[in-house]
């Protein structure tokens, strides 16, 4: 049988010899931790068992390889293994499978960081805008911007709409959906999209900004795209969608489509068991690395002191996964947020600096009841 | 500001006044627990501060709200939640932004289990075939079905049909790409198709079986429906994907399209992360219920006793999550693949019934050199 298996291997040509890096965190002693490298090898590639593995063009040029292996930090051990580039067949979601399918099974493996190849880079789009687009849509030079979340959910499209149209006065930067807001009966999609763009564009007209509105796009796949559009036309200058719950690759198709061309905010619904247990992939990886490759030009996440769990330093990760140089792909905006007040602001800025996104929600009701001048006190926090 | 929310409520005939229920497991003390189940209430909802959440509609009609609390398994404790059927807004995308998007983000609570309401059902399609369909299909009545995975990557695709071949010959009764073959160089994904389909009718006319071949259609957001009608064409008979990968909502698709109209296999890929954590999804629910109702006919796991660390009881609770009465819902077959051997399928067959698909990989290589002969092993190994 092995024998037949050599016949049909592909031929040599096939390979180009290019690898991409992937490096793992390992748990438990170095024996177990050398294993648990040598397993992913084999499971994540040719899920075969090894002994059967014929030697030639499979060993060689579809298996992965260990390219390093030591200590890491805290007692684990830490692996660089490398993968043909042909393993990923130029696709996010087998990328996203070679890098963590089966092992996302297995327990004591966290996938640290990505350090991808040129010809793998060259078939992503990445971010549209990053960080320099963002500040040139928005006419916003060198100073941290400013978004909210309309909600809650419950309120009429009409409701949303005015609260919009205030945001916007008060000289918010990007205006996003609530994630939650998708096409309930409350405030259904079209209705909700045509008027909180309106009073948006209304409100920029008074103010002479450029404040951007974000729909949710976070919907059944078919209608992904198809909302996208309705948004463009209803005059949204951005999008926003949640990665984890329509899948990755839906967010990148968003970013490619010539004819959408919106800039993306990247929100972390549903994707949060990958940073919180036995295994998983690295707040650097999931938030930074993975939300820019798929096309965000901002990447949602909570930040540290709210209600959320994350710490300072995880949050710091975040924050360098977004903006570090990463092969041809634009750095791209962290935008902290879950639980921020206007008090922290001032902690924040020292932390994250000019090119962050602050995102705050309910805390812009408590300043007063004039929710346009609380944006302005908000605005004035931040400075910049 | 609050009052002018008030205003904007959505009027309470918008509300059906029906909920679905979410089991949760909580740790923590009794205290924290219930803590947790009233932040998960408005988290999964409105995600708004509680003080600032106007009296009327929106308290009355969006917030979830506990419908019981009390002691659970192991120290912790169980909160059933109900949400208005309307925050799900009809989508599989959205209510699983409602049953776990931001919470994923929280640490020590678990979904354990969905109690889905007519309204709701009445919005999916389901499983096509279900256990009595795929069975119909297959013209296999009560009796376990035998599966297995066209691999290593790394073979040509005529090398793979080969393969396909020899397995229909031997009696497996559905024979899937391995989920990382998508479209590498190796075997492109068209030509691996067409000639594993045809090798595979060619053994069927031969053994007047009905083998079905199910190609892996996991892939970028564009082409999941598009690959799946190119598979029908070439005459495969069901269809693998990754949910995990694709985002479920691609594989509710895939059921519903009345001119796919195949059984489909659903792979666990990237979706361990889930059972494996300080918060997630129980097994019974994400490869259970949730695979069931985003309309997979089967649902592959790893099997207990196998390279992978599922327990015995995790692996009952998923073919439970499979078969159980589930609203509308047609049962489905528990997969349990990963390390099968020929030597532990007695032990199985007393464990999972004949309501089960079994799937052997590199197992189905090790008895003999003639890979048909071996399957006429194991499909008498495993009788009925």
């Amino acid at each position: 049988m092995i024998r037949e298996l050599v016949e049909f291997q592909s031929p040599p040509g096939l390979s180009s010899g290019e690898r991409f890096r992937v490096i793992y965190r390992l748990e438990g002693s170095e024996d177990e931790a050398l294993a648990r490298a040598r397993d992913i090898c084999l499971e994540q590639t040719v899920e075969f068992p090894d002994d059967l593995i014929p030697e030639g063009f499979i060993r060689d040029s579809v298996l992965g390889r260990i390219e390093s292996f030591g200590k890491g930090a805290h007692g684990s051990f830490e692996a660089v293994i490398g993968f043909p580039v042909e393993t990923a067949a130029g696709e996010l979601t087998q990328l996203l499978n070679v890098v963590f399918g089966n092992i996302s099974i297995k327990p004591g493996i966290f996938v640290q960081a990505l350090d991808l190849s040129a010809s793998l880079y060259a078939r992503f789009t990445g971010p549209r805008f990053g960080i320099a687009g963002l500040r040139r849509v928005l006419g916003a030079e060198n100073r941290p911007l400013l978004s909210t979340a309309l909600k809650p959910m419950g309120l009429t499209a009409r409701g949303l709409a005015s609260l919009a149209g205030r945001f916007a006065l008060g000289g918010i930067d990007l205006i996003k959906d609530d994630h939650g807001l998708t096409d309930q009966p409350f405030a259904p999609f079209e209705e909700r999209v045509a008027r909180c763009a309106q009073a948006v564009m209304d409100a920029n007209r008074e103010t002479g900004m450029r404040c951007l509105y974000a729909p949710n796009v976070t919907a059944p796949a078919h209608l992904v795209v198809a909302r996208a559009r309705y948004a463009k036309e209803a005059g949204a200058g951005a999008l926003l969608v949640a990665p984890g719950i329509t899948g990755p690759d839906a967010m990148r198709l968003l970013a490619a489509e010539n004819d959408i061309g919106l800039p993306i905010l990247a929100h972390p619904a549903l994707q949060g068991s990958f940073v919180m247990g036995g295994n998983g992939i690295s707040h650097y990886c999931i938030f930074g690395q993975l939300a820019r490759l798929a096309g965000a030009d901002a990447s949602i996440f909570p930040n540290f002191g709210g209600r959320f769990s994350f710490s300072r330093d995880e949050c710091g990760s975040i924050a360098r996964g977004c903006r570090e140089p990463m092969g041809p792909l634009a750095p791209i905006f962290p935008s902290p947020g879950g639980g921020m007040t206007l008090e922290n602001v001032p902690e924040m800025r020292e932390f994250y600096g000019n090119d962050v996104v602050y995102l705050m929600g309910g805390g812009l009701f408590r300043h007063s009841d004039d929710l346009a001048e609380n944006c302005r006190h908000f605005r004035k926090l931040v400075g910049g």
